[in-house]
């Protein structure tokens, strides 16, 4: 029996002061900048960095390997209150304080697929939105070696309504990944995570563009 | 003559007051998800979104093409008090209210960059950090069409220091890219933003991967 599902709604937004704040924070900067003049800057901060790596948070850009389908790569759909629309992601997640990128990468992509996978890069600390805040991430590119006789696809209208953690597994071929993320950001209440769309922009860009050798 | 220079250097870190915050503030979001279950989430917004567009910010992908030269893009260097590092990003900047996603790159890029630009394409809305903002931007893809006798190379290690706005712009070969993110990346106190990297990183895989085509 699976649990009744509905669409998640809004049913308030507050103001939230500092005090009352556990995951996240404002702060004043106070600095001075390159020619001596007195400035400032407001932040918006997480209250949860991992001491050990350094780092807010990991995402998963993943290969998934099948003796017999062409090479594609998971994404997770899940509903986003801050945005109020379900968004379309790597499998990512904030590293506990005694892990590194790498052990957090491994042990998240488990928990939000059911696969383990390989490490084939860690990259180095980004940015996440550097102009608000100073969340930084890693990309962890990752490889899965599927069996003959898994599924081809764990996509299913019904699927991100019943899912237990309430995220949503698809499976894209790479060969159909941009167009995918541009087809996702039609629908209704959709939105592609910036980072996302970027990548497979890139991978766009590099097939598509007529420049001449890159 | 151009201004006395030095590092930026924070001077006090303190706590952000919601009714002193200009530019950024916290919410706290209540909802019923999936499974009819209420919850809280807690959110960090601008207070400055553009009306007209519905978006927050633009950042040009850009494209510059020479008559004897290999394509190049021109990335952003500055001092991000978030941070307190300097961040390689894409030339990019919040949509004013009256402005459309296009026009905001095309103002915007020429302030940034002194360049005209050609618009290729605009991305759909992008969601910048979604687990902890609801900040969104839209990626636009720009042409440049230089002259001949148009400089190679804006780089100079004096140049961030002097620039008017402390923005360095840094003239990077496309073939370059990734490899240059990379060197960035290792460089004390320097810090790439995820949106820019994930974009090379996908050029880079799409360039690199042997899984066969794509």
């Amino acid at each position: 029996m699976s649990p009744k599902t509905q669409e998640p709604v809004i049913t308030k937004i507050s103001d939230l002061p500092l005090d009352e704040a556990k995951w996240i924070t404002l702060k004043r900067i106070d600095y001075v900048d390159q020619v001596g003049k007195p400035r400032t800057w407001e932040v918006a901060t997480r209250k949860t960095r991992a001491e050990k790596a350094g780092v807010d948070a990991v995402a998963m850009g993943n290969i998934l390997l099948h003796p017999s389908r062409a090479p594609a790569t998971l994404i997770v759909i899940q509903y986003r209150p801050p945005l109020d629309a379900y968004t379309v992601e790597w499998p990512a997640g904030l590293i506990d304080a005694d892990e590194t990128a790498e052990e957090a990468a491994v042990r998240e992509f488990k928990e939000e697929t059911g696969y383990e996978c390989k490490v084939l890069s860690v990259s180095p600390p980004q940015a996440a939105d550097p102009g608000m805040t100073n969340a930084n991430m890693q990309l962890v590119m990752v490889e899965v070696q599927l069996k003959e006789e898994d599924a081809e696809d764990m996509e299913g209208p019904e699927q991100r309504l019943e899912d237990g953690e309430h995220i949503q597994r698809v499976i894209v071929p790479l060969s159909e990944f941009y167009d995918r993320l541009i087809e996702y950001s039609k629908q209704d209440r959709m939105i592609v995570a910036a980072k996302l769309f970027h990548f497979a922009a890139g991978m766009h860009f590099a097939k598509t563009q007529t420049y001449g050798p890159l």
